[in-house]
């Protein structure tokens, strides 16, 4: 998607600490970070929002959460833990609108979230 | 999982208010909700913490993803939007150990989420 800051990510048009790449997903670190370690974990493919899921989604989808996995124990920082959060639309919070996986950690992470 | 209280509520063992049910998931509202509207998807297959799970089980955690847009829409919080949050380990403030999916809607969702 044109004027789509992700996708120019994703296809290396824009700059970002990338920290994981495949063919169907791109891990960077948040430019605004909220913890000590904030990734972001996208899809290649353009998905607007989570209401945006097709069922044949499932697995493009998981595998963000399989990477976040991945990642904190790439990272060291699985066995103490981390949150991740997918916003939608206004009450979520989204701000850009190619879905996407926060992963924080490096603090305890308080309740409610948000 | 014996002992197991998201197992026993996937079993029907333990009552929750089942707001969708399938073969794989399983999702009931949750007793200490933190918004207006608070649900918990969770895979029938008990999987301790998000480090435990395998490639293979990327279909079923996407199936968690699908599973709250579609009870989003369902239940009228689509558009307004929502907030999905998975905690794993101390740092991520996971208190139950089986994995689960929070869905936080009906209210407007604030940064940094916890």
């Amino acid at each position: 998607m044109e004027n789509c800051i992700f996708c120019q990510i994703a296809q290396h048009q824009l700059p970002a600490k990338i920290a994981y790449e495949d063919d169907q997903v791109i891990a960077f670190h948040d430019i605004h970070p909220a913890a000590p370690i904030h990734l972001l974990v996208i899809p290649k493919k353009h998905i607007t929002t989570l209401n945006d899921l097709e069922e044949e989604d499932a697995a493009l989808v998981g595998r963000l959460q399989i990477t976040a996995a991945k990642l904190a124990k790439e990272l060291g920082f699985a066995d103490a833990g981390y949150r991740v959060v997918m916003n939608c639309n206004q009450d979520g919070g989204q701000t850009v609108w190619h879905i996407h996986m926060h992963v924080l950690a490096g603090r305890g992470l308080s309740w409610p979230p948000g």
